[in-house]
């Protein structure tokens, strides 16, 4: 089995050739940074990654975690993992030395998360989840908060979740009932309950700090009487030593398809014991600052459905490269030696797909990323504005291209494999089933087309957008040689295709209203998904057809004519795929509106 | 949960009101059965799936068989159930009234395995290898192996498998190494090893029978030294009546993704004990007997993943009408109650993607086993030598077309469900992993491509292609409603590009030999695959549309108006997406042919 988690080469050109991620070090904030620091981080995460989180990865999904005597009991492996990833510094990394962090740009802290979401991303969960909420603590936590809270989580002594869905309300947060009534001693008391908490009880940390939505009473109906609560498992002292345990309570464990490592929960707030809440900022602003989480979890979940197709993929190469099996169809001999099964066209087909995906989907997520540094640390502040517009836009699609073309990727890694693929003796039915989570956390890919079509691409009177096209245009113009500028002829012509789409959609919206309009939302994120993965992989290609003209060893010269092979997959196999969405937005198609629920 | 299985009116539409099954019973071969007598049948198996079948599904999974002492250990539930369709007649179903079946068409015996399948595929593997296996027997067994073996397996006291697989050459069963060394005492000796053999081990049947395909000393080289073997686990005396064990022992259980129920073992013939075998007809025809049970078997496969698919999108259906939340786009009143999520115009287009898959899966088998019944009882010999080329032409489209839509239906019932989707204490997440199978065995879609563009198409001349169009030129021309000519005009275009794609290829054949012009089989299969299935909608919405214009009561309208959005949806959404492989074929596109090894 290879122990490749993301081919270190594709990383390096993604983030060295493709997105110079060196000139960062010239920002104050990471002026003590180099290069060569970058790259010894990102060697330590995948050699923790290889060491700590992969070697668990089958035995974690097969001994999940179980409900004994009241407490979560899972293999210590898990732990231990844990510990090394938090120990070597990742979950603080983004964070100021002065909180113990080491102010590494959001590029490289992204690079090394896809090795532990590769290497094991039911394990990896709970520091991801450490690190969203240690954020949402450090931007809106009072001082006290921080100091109770956030410096403990920072070194993986306290962990942290998200407690947003209900069970009557799934993804509509306007009807949670969870409620908070203020006491004189300034703690509210929550009572409620919760459902699909991601890591909402285990062992392996001496804390777990809650971030709950939570509806103080006599609030304004709907999202706008939400409020954001510190819920600690264990109530903690003024310097945030733990006390007795808080008021919350496992109702009890939810069974996954995949995923199996990081607990999913039901947890009851305040129904055996009062359950002491602290008030995050100010009430009712609670949804506004779950989103700042909430949209750092939504690039994350895009990076592990990313993570996870690549492991596949790396998974289906070898096994490609070693199998043999039948000869091509022109040698039928039965005499002559069966070939490698990499010899068959349809099998480097499946190949080729994934490759396009994941390595598309890399070169999406860590753009992403780079957004997310520029709109932070960018020296000029029109530029910091115009990375925020653009990586608004983005979100919806950087979380949900990747989790529609990870478990893709996964599928055919599967098929690659054949029967052996769909056994649990070899890893690539766990990478599929563990996959499948993506399209549905952090918002359905249903709801990232809503908020694509629906918020998104109409926010700041259209910037996003217009920044968009401005981004591609200039990556249109560098292609330099045949092949690139055929394929940024195809991505222009596309890109004019979804303008006039995206104004068609703007007049009906005014017109008739939202429910028309965004009737196809779905095909709207598929377009857009693909315009701007295509456009990925016109960028690389761009660099790599560059790097050819100019000359290198056989090495590099066969990495940059496999990514050259890999964007003309893209662009002849799958770009023109969006005719259809085209289409249908253009026609405003009334099908799936129009349908009744008698007539199923 | 729901318990419908397939919704009874649409198979009573699909059987009565557009393939007229009830002409079935003028043939001689069926004179003795009524349009009364199929409906029993089919509410029989309906009632044993539903009542035997469905209760243990989740279990069977949960707990899958176990290697214990040499034996296999499994739920009592799955031998009830194989017993209670066995006494009720349904695996010699079809058969002769002399040998003990039913004489019942391929048609209801199809309908009919379909609810099994739908409610629980691993119970169901049993009686389905079973009855391929008595098939086998029953065509080229000579008369005294069908005394031995056929009367019990079409009892249920002896089942059967195919074991054609083996370790080192998967697919490629021209690489085959099992030998088989004749003995003086008329037996020959098997010596070699199996895998993923479905159904080797169990404790179900008093005897198993494998078939088994082996190479006699001395044979030719590839396919055509193959032979076929009758060796059973327990040899028997001349009656039939069980004796010692036969050396044919299970090496181990392989464990799967899904379709836990099903055992799927490693074999080992002529280890630890001699094995004998039992020649099938003549020496070296073993591969061309076993393909008459491995056709039979890949409609069956096909079968199979819309009747999962089907019971997916019953749960979802159910799913969406029950489950409340949030509101429509237009409606943002936090205070007004939620709705169902049915009401959600993306929730919708996700069932009526399932619908337009699953229903149009369901006609193309049906129209398939309607094939094997012109072919094997027309009265006219012309009918049914055409009946016999189509069903040849479209046995792979019949096989790999409902195993890729049919787990897509899966996926997107789990969407439907969310969250809830994911976890193991709802039914979808088993149907996608039960349904991955599909794709993969009796050959996967890849060979099914190569089979269809590398040999049926051509077969006879081209006979069944001509076949195929002049059938779907009928149902054109027959499109009177407006809509309904709309859409036949747009399958009409698609089916002339077809045909222009298929000249092109047959020239580069000729011209270049098979592996450029099969580099792209799976675009051709996909192309085929969706032209079909938007036939069979379009023979549905043809019917639909007159029922509809003659008039008929309120709950018949509302099923006519579905079946006819159904079909918008698929020629609106999916036909046109053969557009992207209809450019590929006819440029021969070679990104996949031309990508290198190294270049990954």
């Amino acid at each position: 089995m290879t122990d490749v988690l993301i081919n270190r080469r594709d990383l390096s050109f993604q983030l060295n050739e493709v997105l110079d991620t060196a000139a960062l070090c010239n920002r104050e904030r990471f002026s003590e940074h180099s290069p060569e620091t970058f790259e010894a981080v990102i060697e330590t995460a995948d050699r923790i990654a290889r060491e700590k989180f992969a070697p668990h990865n089958a035995e974690a999904d097969r001994n999940e975690p179980r409900f004994v005597d009241g407490k979560v009991e899972m293999i210590p492996d898990v732990k231990v993992a844990f510990e090394a990833l938090a120990e070597a510094g990742f979950i603080a990394g983004r964070h100021d030395y002065e909180v113990g962090g080491m102010q590494l740009p959001e590029s490289i802290m992204t690079a090394c998360a896809g090795f532990f979401m590769a290497a094991n991303a039911g394990t990896a969960g709970y520091s991801f989840l450490t690190t969203a909420a240690s954020n949402l603590v450090r931007v809106f936590g009072s001082p006290q908060q921080q100091e109770k809270y956030l410096s403990r989580m920072l070194t993986g002594q306290y962990s942290g979740t998200m407690a947003l869905t209900e069970p009557h309300a799934g993804s509509s947060l306007s009807d949670i009932r969870t409620t908070a009534t203020p006491t004189e001693a300034g703690h509210y008391l929550i009572r409620g309950a919760k459902i699909y908490i991601s890591g909402g009880e285990q062992e392996i940390t001496e804390n777990i700090v809650h971030m709950v939505l939570a509806k103080i009473k006599g609030a304004p109906a709907g999202v706008k009487g939400i409020s954001l609560f510190i819920v600690p498992k264990y109530r903690t002292d003024d310097e945030g030593n733990r006390l007795d345990r808080n008021g919350v309570a496992l109702a009890g464990l939810i069974h996954k398809l995949g995923y199996r490592g990081t607990t999913s929960t039901a947890l009851s707030f305040g129904d055996d014991a009062e359950c002491h809440g602290y008030l995050v900022g100010e009430p009712h602003q609670g949804l506004r600052y779950m989103f700042h989480m909430m949209n750092e979890a939504r690039l994350g979940v895009g990076f592990g459905a990313v993570a996870i197709g690549y492991r596949g993929y790396m998974h289906s190469l070898e096994y490609a490269r070693d199998r043999l099996q039948g000869r091509k169809p022109s040698s039928k001999d039965p005499a002559s030696p069966q070939v490698p099964i990499i010899e068959h066209t349809d099998v480097r087909r499946m190949l080729l797909a994934q490759k396009s995906y994941v390595e598309g989907g890399l070169a999406l997520c860590l753009y992403g990323a780079r957004l997310v540094d520029d709109a932070a640390s960018h020296p000029d502040a029109a530029q910091r504005r115009d990375a925020q517009h653009l990586l608004d836009l983005m979100t919806p699609i950087i979380k949900a291209w990747p989790s529609e073309y990870g478990p893709k990727a996964n599928d055919l890694a599967i098929q690659v494999y054949g029967g052996a693929g769909y056994t649990r003796e070899y890893p690539v039915e766990q990478c599929w089933r563990d996959n499948r989570l993506n399209p549905i956390h952090e918002g359905t890919n249903g709801i990232q087309a809503m908020d694509l079509l629906g918020r998104k691409v109409w926010q700041a009177e259209g910037e996003g957008i217009q920044l968009l096209i401005k981004a591609i245009q200039r990556d249109l113009e560098a292609a330099s040689d045949q092949r690139c500028q055929q394929w940024a002829s195809s991505l222009s012509e596309t890109v004019q295709q979804a303008g006039q789409v995206t104004q068609v959609l703007a007049g009906a919206m005014m017109k008739e209203g939202p429910d028309k309009a965004l009737a196809n939302a779905s095909c709207y994120l598929h377009l857009l998904g693909h315009i701007i993965v295509a456009w990925m992989w016109l960028r690389q290609a761009n660099v790599a057809a560059k790097k050819l003209a100019d000359g290198c060893g056989a090495a590099d010269e066969a990495f940059y004519l496999g990514k050259l092979q890999a964007a003309q997959y893209f662009f002849h196999w799958e770009l023109p795929t969006v005719a259809q969405d085209i289409v249908l937005l253009r026609n405003q198609d009334d099908t799936c509106l129009q349908m009744r629920d008698g007539w199923f």
